[in-house]
């Protein structure tokens, strides 16, 4: 990018009446789900300018926007080996049980704690790219805070907080993207209430209908997850303090946010509060759906009345360790659907003919054709909207992160079943697939509920846009901030005002029983005083 | 109506794809707000039936739906001659002080009380009717479910409850159109948290933020509130009770509601928590604008460079004492600006000239003409979003019910001067008039709000006809109910779980602290017997 192209950007959209925006996007499924967002801001006529590292897996040049790169102190082949090696880590763990989730929880905090720091340097530290990014005078940023629901984001997206840092300092108005933020950061951030009575925690693996024993165990967990939280995101604390130099905190930096693009509706999430600059942009990825290939068309049309099952485990898991890869390879071969499953790693002489190999599959059109039955998933949040969207029960092999806490929502809506990839036998994942395939109320249930997430007065894309849009347009979205922001923790939830009104209750009892006793005492003196006379 | 009409349309809409709406609207201004969805969702084809008494106010026949009448034991004459009565003395009091808010409060349910019971009898307990109705097979009910905010609503609709018990007798989803209900009976109902930290409670005229002091106001108001609205829709219990025969409340029979379309949005309303099932419609009421008639657009257009300023009380105000008329010719008399003035008192002959009185006025079109330049209004929540849409500086002259409220949120954006009308002089109201009128940051500030709220991705109107469909089409909104329904208050706020904590806290503090004694005597009593050894 050199200078000369810089100025004449500068020089063309400059002074048109549309925005300049700034993005800085995650890695992975994440850019994905943004780039549509992006491109379509820039076909409206915006000027955007997407700030990507020079080595990353899937990010790379938009249309009708800018890409500036920045130097990172590794490569892309580095990447990739890092993040199968810990694949490699994380798939031999058992993660169902409580302390392998706790265990897992310490090691992407130790990814995370290696990454970051020499990651966001490389952006935040750039001070030419700084410089650059200054004089574009942009209206607004859009970012993604942070997206660690799934482990990849952990493996590949360490410059997360990089978009809200500078949206600091450059004094920006913030458009936030993503699912969710770990320990509800987001909805503290946002100041929106979440009761723990019906709003389960995320790794609970809760519905939002808990027993009393779970009901209390999502209310520990909700005591506990502030304090957890200060250990994950100090690393972030002291980045964004040291870069403004002022003392601050992540949740401090997010809390200013103006809108908060959220990647989920209610047909996949559990109905709960919400706020004003909440905006709810589930299935913004299944919109654009493209023809089959040939051979693809060819194979799926030929799978006749049995139809076809389609099988990912994400956008970064398409290799299995042999012994697990067998299970499906056996499980595949008595089944009377043909498989299309994303997948590279060592393949079995006698692997069955219904199979189909492939190293990246068009995943949402696959599941838009008609004749697909089930889809195998790891129950990503992307995947799980392109299933939903198409209307395709799912069977789900959560790996890690909120997947748990995903399958758990499509189960409790009788659309998926659930099984451990951990302790996955051949016949368990037959009666699984064959559940979802031949009783006719996963795919009735899918149906109905892919109608009510379809059935929206507007396209999420749309709504996204337009969010980001007025936000340059207003420079904020201020009527929509409420003013808990300028509570502390013991104001807001009024716990000074019961304090003064218990002291004031416990004080008018205190008089008045004294006075009472005082009475008594004198009235029985009296009463003494004349029996003694 | 009769009955060969009725078979005539199940014939021709019974098959139809569309769907069947019974609307059961409210009178006054209500049903002005309510009238165009009604009339959209007739022209998209649906067949709506629309239930109205045979003498009120406002109601009547609207486009492309069926209307249906039932007698009532009063005539409009009545209704007008009551209204008229009590408007008196209603003007005779002062509401500013707190003594004369609560008394004004027991008057109206006192209102509420005599009207509400003969009047929903005539609709409920119309047994033709009622089973006419039950014939249709709806698929969904639109109905207002109380509308108090302003007071006409408690003289002039008593019917308020009738379309949520037929709801219920009928077992139809129901969708909510309304501004709000006293005691925030709409939030309990919704299950919408209200946290009274940064959420001022009705009558109190409290902004988002507020000091030590009112928040301890706003407090005690939250835990009166529930026992004041217990004595307030005590009748719309027993009467609920009586019709479905069954032990229920008003309270709980609202929660069914399957979406509240609610008549604001947050350039009015102070941002606060919402639930996924509350849709806003804020300004749905200003959408249409006809030009003025040639008589108006000559005098309008005659005021020159000073403009005009617009002056109605709202659609049941239209005399006043004559005392209190005087201190408004009086002041117009001294002001550059033309006045066009809803009224039908008495008329000095000293009437200055600038001033025109009309017994009606388009009010939406007045204040969208170019010259407009202030509009001195009552504070009702139609004539506040027709002030915001046309972006007009206000006086705002509040009389009962929430135009305090409204009039303290338009004051605190700064768009507005707030007067008491009880206590009001031709000084102050010509200095209010001046400030709003000459000072350019009222008007500076309400063009910025005006763009803001008409800045939507997609216009009120569509979306309460969106809203109102998909229930048709789904038979409700399941997805949008959340589980905290199916938890009582103790559940809700987890006052259990916490309560089991503490005693499990308590427990093991008292154990141990009982332990450590039971320790530390028998180390000392060896000590002892050592020592005296």
């Amino acid at each position: 990018m050199n200078i000369v192209r810089l100025l004449l950007i500068l020089f063309l959209f400059g002074s048109a009446e549309a925005g300049k925006l700034l993005v800085v996007p995650s890695d992975g499924s994440h850019w994905l789900g943004m780039k549509p967002i992006v491109e379509e801001l820039g076909r409206r006529g915006n000027q955007v300018v997407v700030v990507i590292p020079e080595a990353s897996l899937s990010m790379g040049p938009s249309e009708h926007t800018t890409t500036l790169t920045y130097p990172v102190p590794y490569t892309k082949a580095e990447l990739e080996g890092n993040i199968a090696e810990e694949l490699d880590t994380i798939l031999s763990i058992d993660m169902t049980s409580d302390l392998a989730k706790f265990q897992g929880f310490l090691f992407s905090l130790n990814i995370l704690q290696t990454l970051t720091v020499r990651s966001t340097e490389s952006l935040l530290f750039n001070e030419d790219l700084i410089k650059k990014l200054k004089d574009f005078n942009f209206d607004a940023i859009l970012t993604d805070p942070f997206e660690p629901m799934g482990f990849d984001a952990l493996l590949t997206d360490p410059f997360l907080p990089c978009g809200t840092i500078i949206a600091h300092k450059f004094s920006l108005p913030t458009v936030y993207f993503l699912r969710g933020i770990p320990c509800r950061l987001d909805e503290a951030a946002a100041k929106c209430p979440s009761p723990p009575s019906f709003v389960p925690r995320f790794f609970t693996g809760y519905s939002d209908k808990m027993s009393f024993a779970q009901r209390i165990n999502n209310m520990i967990l909700t005591t506990v997850e502030p304090f957890l939280c200060q250990t994950m995101f100090a690393i972030f604390d002291e980045l964004g303090s040291r870069y403004l130099k002022k003392d601050t905190t992540y949740k401090e930096l997010l809390s200013h946010g103006a809108i908060w693009l959220l990647r989920y509706d209610f047909t996949f999430e559990y109905p709960k509060p919400i706020m004003p600059n909440i905006v709810q942009i589930g299935g913004i990825n299944c919109a654009k759906r493209d023809p089959l290939s040939k051979e693809l068309e060819e194979f799926v049309n030929g799978s006749g009345e049995h139809g076809f099952v389609v099988f990912t485990l994400g956008s970064m898991v398409s290799q299995l360790p042999e012994a697990k890869a067998r299970v499906f390879f056996e499980a595949f071969k008595q089944i009377p659907q043909r498989v299309l499953w994303r997948y590279t790693g060592p393949v079995p002489e006698d692997a069955p003919k219904n199979v189909k190999l492939m190293k990246w599959l068009p995943q949402n059109d696959l599941l838009g054709h008609p004749k697909v039955k089930a889809f195998i998933t790891h129950g990503g949040s992307h995947g799980i909207y392109e299933g939903i969207c198409n209307g395709v029960p799912m069977v789900m092999l959560p790996l890690f992160g909120d997947q748990g806490d995903n399958a758990q929502r499509l189960v409790s809506r009788g659309v998926a079943e659930s099984l451990s990839i951990y302790d996955l036998s051949t016949e368990k994942l037959l009666v699984a697939l064959k559940k979802v395939i031949t009783d006719k109320s996963y795919k009735e249930k899918m149906t109905k509920l892919s109608a009510v997430h379809r059935d929206r007065p507007i396209e999420p894309l749309d709504l996204a846009v337009f969010w980001t849009e007025f936000v340059m347009r207003h420079k904020g979205a201020e009527h929509l901030r409420p003013a808990a922001h300028e509570l502390n923790w013991i104001q807001y939830h009024s716990l000074d005002v019961i304090g003064f009104l218990l002291l004031i209750l416990v004080t008018v009892i205190f008089v008045t029983v004294k006075s009472c006793m005082f009475c008594f005492r004198k009235c029985f003196r009296k009463t003494q005083k004349k029996k003694k006379e």
